[in-house]
Formats: structure tokens, C-alpha cells, sequence
């Protein structure tokens, strides 16, 4: 399915990037049930004993309508930082999306807004190279 | 589908209370797309002109994931709220939940913040009745 094929390339991406992946997928408990979030990766940092953590929820922006996509999105996106925020406030969550999306879908006047507004982190990838392009913050 | 006749059975009971339907769907041009929100009502108030606008997204909670649905909603909620802010500000946003999932899903813990953190407002079902239980803002 390509939808495997994205979150296979998307998270070879990250390791060529120096990331190392210590989830697939995150699995958070929020209680009612269980919250899960594509990927998870830490990064050392120098000589510090913890380095940076992220966590990753991949899209492909296949389907039909890229705006039911980004609804979906955007809910993930608050719902799954507050359950980091309660569980690891120091992880960091990034919304990857290919770069053919974020080169014209993510341009648009409403989107940019939207992705300002409620503060989302991207980081645009690139699926064939299987190539992190840009972390956008 | 029973997601229709969800969809029919809100807006006869919308009806019931003394809305009119007035638009179904709405849709709000963004630029790049058109969003489109299930109904959208009014109800005269007393002698003023302009009476109370609604706008209102039906959800049925059928799946078996009711934390997809809830990230959808909640995506849709944000994105919709932004597009009426612009289009129409005198409009209030409304999610409609049924009776069923407010009082399960809709009393966990997580849940019940997430929709506090995000003044989303709610108005209750009850579909085989076609009636509204309760309007919560």
C-alpha cells in the first residue's frame, strides 16, 4: 500500500538524517484508550546525557481531497501534543508532509494560517529519495 | 447509511426546536477549496432583525474508532471555526454528538479537556427520537 510505502521512507529518511527510532508507532495511554503517533526518534546532542526526542505522525496526502486530509491532520496534531504534553512535555512533534503537498497545498492562504495559528511543526520529506528536506518550526 | 439518516434525523430535530435550515451544507469558499460544514440554521429571536446563526457539524460516532473520529472532529472543528471567523463572525460553530458517546467517550477524562482547551461547543442528539438533549457551550 503506499500509505506503508510513505511511513517506510519517511522513517529511512530520518535515519540517514542521524536520527535514531525508538517507536513505531509511539503508543500513548490516554486513559479511555490508547493514542498512537507514527514514529519516535532521539538525536544526541554533544556530550548531553539526554538528547532531542521527536515525535513524528506521518502523511501522505494521497486521497482525493488534500483538505479532509489536513482536517485530520490538525486534529491529530492538538490531540496527540496534549497527550505528549502530559506524558513527555520534552518531545516534540512534527507533522511530515511530501514535498509536492507542502510546495502547493501548504502555500495556500487559509492553510498557512491554520498551520501558524495552532503552531505546527512540519518537516517536508521527500518519498522517492527518501530524504528529509526542510524542518519547519 | 446510517450516517445519513443521522444527518436527516439532526436537522428534523433542529427543526423541531424552531430553527430553520437554512443551508445544507454550508459551504465557505477558503481560496484553494471550498469547506463544507452539514447545516446551518437560524431562529428568529423576539423583534431583532438578525436572529441566532448556527452553523453545525454532525457526527455519529458509528465507527470503531471513536479517538479517529474525535481527531477528525476536532481538525474540522479548529479549521471550520477559522473559516466562519473570516466568512461569517456572528455564526457559532456547533459539534453534534449523539446522546450515546456524550455520556461514554465524551466523559473520559482526556476528552473532556481536550474539547475545554478548545471551547469547542456541543449540542446533543438523541437520533431515534430526532430531539435535542442539550446545548453545551
Amino acid at each position: 500500500m503506499a500509505r506503508d510505502r510513505f511511513h517506510y521512507n519517511v522513517k529511512e529518511a530520518l535515519e540517514k538524517d542521524g536520527w535514531i527510532i525508538t517507536a513505531d508507532p509511539l503508543a500513548i495511554p490516554i486513559g479511555i484508550t490508547t493514542i498512537e503517533i507514527d514514529l519516535a526518534a532521539e538525536m544526541a546532542i554533544g556530550a548531553e546525557k539526554d538528547g532531542l526526542k521527536i515525535a513524528v505522525e506521518i502523511k501522505s496526502f494521497l486521497s482525493k481531497s488534500p483538505i479532509s486530509e489536513f482536517h485530520m491532520a490538525m486534529g491529530q496534531y492538538g490531540d496527540y501534543r496534549e497527550a505528549l504534553e502530559e506524558s513527555e512535555p520534552e518531545r516534540i512533534l512534527y507533522l511530515a508532509v511530501p514535498i509536492e503537498i507542502y510546495r502547493t497545498f501548504f502555500q495556500a492562504r487559509f492553510i498557512k494560517k491554520r498551520i501558524e495559528q495552532e503552531k505546527v511543526k512540519l518537516v517536508v520529506y521527500e518519498s522517492e529519495n527518501k530524504s528529509i528536506v526542510e524542518w519547519i518550526n
